[in-house]
């Protein structure tokens, strides 16, 4: 039963053109003559920085083809080039036409160190709504240091030529009630305008949609998978708050609700109201998220930027007790759904179901067990990565109808998926045999859960930042001579964004994990041109119990995702007994949790896949 | 035989006095009013910013009577603070007449929070050659907020009031042979120049002493435990380098031996010099090094500063070949002089030792051995830290007269030590019984040394850092509710600084581990005011062996230290299989390499001592 019926969140179908592009590079470069600069810079961003952004927004796409989360294009007088990084290698060459672009790893040649190199006494125009106060800085460096100059633009050249740019999304907003949010809205203001006063700042404009989000208790609906309002906030210490955000996306209710807490205003009135605001004041911008034009608009009105952290995001990652509670009934909901998934995906004969069916069937269980809870899937929480065979070697592979291949015996199939509830976001990893798996896959699947285990185990001190739990994940690995080329885990928010920060166990993990942050639990190996494995759970920071003989307040982690791991897939005679205790607990766990969920075929399944070792 | 013959250099007198600190603080604020500024930064530093200073430049201890290597004195009209961090906590208070100065915690209160708080309107005077570039910046920044101004003077108005103030030191400079250095100076020299070439610098100034003493082969014996020239060098991309040095150091063969690499000019010649080759130039500093008053020079001379790290410092933390072999030799007698006063002190009843004794003995057993292998004990690398008992807890203890306390049977007894050879430089410590520990010294012991064996026996792929090592030996600790409050590892220099960077691990450990870095493995564990632990072995990073099915170029440690480590201290169910076979490898190790250098009661006592747990 693949449950196609219900909505689909997922489109896999590979919209990319590139036919155009040298037409549009032209029609662009006309246009920055007339605006008086000789080059220009495309990201892949909109005025909000975040990871989804609109359609409307999307203007890399439009001018080069590309599609991926990352990446920047420059147009020069005579050449353009297109920055990506190493996820993107392989589908950028499918994408862009590479008669117009020239491709740049942005690891080896960052976008400074090529216009320092190639835009020498040039004048290179940037949209300062589209990039950071930080990037803009080390832009102009680079130009500085190219003996030409970066200049911010008023209007953006290029959507001067974009002549069927689809309108900017109006996505209706919704309430997000104190049962699942947890706090009023008014107590996390409060808390905001304590972290002004401590900067000695007046105001701050919040520029994360899922900072308005989480403050003012909304959700929206403008991108995919992530229940963003794109809107800005502008929060004084003294005074009444202003949402700018399209009017068309509140509903009556909804207006009303609001207009409790904040004056609401159209998006184009923020830069004359943070003008006004500004003039003698100190604003706080943080320089990695807030668009430069932001800064402009402050010290051209005679104010002062305090550089700081927006205030919203370190109180939105410490979940409080009604969104853990939350996440973790979400969790129960969600292993339900993957576990039967599983379950039908072991009945089918091997050959049977490609990587699309395997998509479409997860988010059938998903929208029926979420139908039976009473807490409707709202959607996924980003496009299912369904991979099987060498696929799944390519950890942001993502699938689509020319890629779409079949579950083959004797194949290793990986699934990575999450789903969006109203208490709660998932994101789940397993990495399953279809049939029988190789020695080779059973060892290194073996490796990498060894590393997910030694995380869920670990035992820190407070004050422990992620970076210091990132090797726990990789020893194992390393002792065989392997790694894995992301990050270990990520932030992840109630119903919000997937991927939230500042937490993260990573090489670059430098925030503090604090009780009441989830992040993700996800080693992996990656053979090329063979197979890939991913093993990840969700974890949630909690204070741990005190030892006898111990000095230090110390964090553990709760898991928060129930769902078996393919016992076929272990080697056990690579687990040490504590590992072993740990997977036994866990499987007992699941059963205990999501056996009640489940009945008939999936149920025996899961007794069967939670057996002890 | 403690062998207190030989030259001691090591002191035991705490020669600190604050009597006078009253009375030269109003001397100093009357030099203020006459420099016009209204306060005056006294940090414990000189022109070259490094560890160990010349009695010449301690402008800190004279000011206040504190004698710890790290530490910061604020003079303003109406009051005086000395700033330190958690490590002299206990001995500032001892040392410092608190009548005069707050005592302040560096971590908690930084300089610079302190003046935006206590020096609003105020104009502070520094010390520019006493500050590096990176400080400056920040204490200019943090005056600006306070409303007031940063002063940079040319002439230090302390040292204008400091009657007694000792002369410079006029230390003998020799040549280090190619047969230690096993790199031409020549061949250095042209890696610095590519460096200055990529960096797009002209030239560059060399501040450290250990960089001007490992570019030229030369050695000082300017300050204590460090063979330093304290010295300047300039190195412009064209033409000859020149080293600024007192020609008083200088005997004629040295001279006539450098004359051939460098022109030779008086300290005092440095900053026209640099003013000169500087207009119209791009000169390099290291801003985390380098004086601000350097960079003033050639700003004042139209000149640009590139911000760079200083190009000695990354090649000579890979140690060649030849040093290589030299830190092989280096340990092996250190070693044994180790190994056979461990064997002395077993030998000695309970309470009839104490910790100025047990140094003084350690020393005499360095010489000895150093003298008997041909390779005399040039100097201690630093103070020994020999602490027993609730001293021990003392991460950074320094016995003197006072503190100096009896080895009690039934204690713990902690040495940290170190020598300089002509082939290397050495550092390590043991922790041992008196008689017999308690077992919750036994178990932390044990939990100290699973971390220590982790760090030693880790494997990990090419670029690591050393930020990635430092959970490892912690991971045990950890599990207990216990940790240490010092980085794991420092790197060390070859018969030059036993501090050296860039590499550490530790959780500020960002440089690359790269082949050929020694860098010490030396976790702890300390119990306030009952007994601390620690054990100390270097390490030296090297390619590892390709294993089969491994994917990627990995280092991993050779332990260059060889001693045993007191298996009365272990308890032995704590250990798993793994780490007991590492143990008994080890010591098996110790006693083939060190057995043949000892003889009689020591050797019998290393055999007993080497025996597999």
């Amino acid at each position: 039963m693949q449950g196609r019926g219900g909505p689909m969140f997922q489109s896999f179908d590979e919209a990319s053109d590139s036919t155009e592009s040298a037409s549009r590079v032209e029609r662009l470069r006309e246009s920055l003559r007339q605006a008086g600069v000789d080059g220009f810079v495309v990201p892949r961003a909109d005025e909000h920085q975040g990871e989804y952004i609109p359609a409307s927004a999307d203007r890399l796409r439009w001018l080069t083809g590309f599609t991926g989360s990352a990446g920047t294009a420059l147009v020069l007088p005579a050449s353009a080039a297109i920055f990506v990084d190493g996820r993107y290698t392989v589908q950028v060459r499918a994408q862009v036409d590479a008669a117009v672009f020239l491709i740049e790893s942005s690891v080896d040649t960052p976008l400074g160190a090529y216009l320092r190199e190639h835009a020498k006494g040039l004048r290179i125009g940037i949209d300062p709504w589209l990039h950071t106060v930080g990037e803009v800085a080390a832009l102009r460096t680079a130009m500085a240091d190219a003996g030409g100059e970066l200049v911010a633009l008023k209007h953006n050249p290029l959507d001067r030529v974009w002549q069927d740019r689809p309108l900017p999304p109006k996505g209706l907003v919704s309430l997000h009630p104190i049962t699942y949010a947890g706090r009023a809205s008014d107590e996390k203001l409060d808390e905001i305008r304590a972290a002004l006063a401590k900067a000695g700042a007046g105001a701050t404009v919040l520029t994360d949609p899922s900072s308005v989000a989480w403050t003012f208790n909304i959700r929206g609906s403008d991108v995919p998978h992530t229940p963003l309002p794109l809107s800005f906030a502008l929060i004084p210490q003294d005074g009444r708050p202003t949402l700018f955000i399209d009017a068309d996306k509140l509903r009556e209710e909804v207006a009303g609700a609001l207009a409790a807490l904040v004056d609401i205003a159209a998006p184009d009135a923020l830069e004359p109201a943070l003008a006004r605001l500004a003039s003698g004041q100190r604003v706080m911008l943080d320089h990695a998220l807030a668009a430069d034009r932001l800064r402009e608009v402050v010290e051209g009105a005679g104010g002062t930027v305090v550089a700081g952290t927006d205030p919203a995001r370190l109180p939105r990652a410490r979940k409080n007790a009604v969104e853990i509670e939350g996440a973790r009934r979400a969790h129960l909901r969600d292993g339900a759904a993957v576990s039967a998934f599983l379950s039908w995906l072991d009945a089918q004969a091997p050959g049977t179901v490609d990587e699309i069916g395997a998509a479409e069937a997860l988010e059938g269980f998903r929208t029926r067990f979420g139908e039976a809870d009473g807490q409707p899937l709202r959607d996924l929480s980003f496009d299912t990565i369904s991979a099987s065979g060498p696929n799944a070697a390519l950890p942001h592979y993502r699938v689509n109808r020319q890629s779409n291949r079949v579950l083959g015996r004797g194949e290793v199939f990986l699934i990575d998926s999450g789903a969006q509830y109203l208490d709660g976001t998932t994101d789940i990893t397993r990495t399953v045999a279809i049939g029988e798996a190789s020695e080779e896959a059973r060892i290194k699947f073996t490796l990498v859960l060894k590393g997910m285990i030694a995380v869920a185990r670990a035992r820190f001190p407070v004050g422990t930042r992620g970076i210091d739990l990132d090797p726990l994940a990789r020893l194992a690995l390393w002792r065989t001579g392997c790694d894995y080329a992301h990050g270990t885990g990520h932030g992840i928010g109630s119903y919000l964004a997937v991927h939230e920060g500042p937490q993260s166990i990573s090489k670059r993990g430098m925030a503090v994990l604090e009780a009441g942050m989830i992040v993700s639990d996800e080693p992996g190996y990656y053979r090329e041109g063979a197979f890939g494995i991913r093993i990840e759970n969700l974890i949630l920071v909690r204070p741990a119990e005190r030892i006898a003989g111990g000095d230090l307040d110390a964090h553990d982690f709760e898991t928060l995702t129930f769902v078996p791991i393919d016992r076929r897939m272990i080697a056990p005679d690579h687990l040490d007994d504590g590992e072993r205790a740990w997977l036994d607990a866990y499987h007992a766990e699941v059963l205990e949790k999501i056996g009640p969920r489940l009945d008939g075929e999936a149920k025996a399944w899961l007794q069967a896949a939670t057996r002890p070792l």
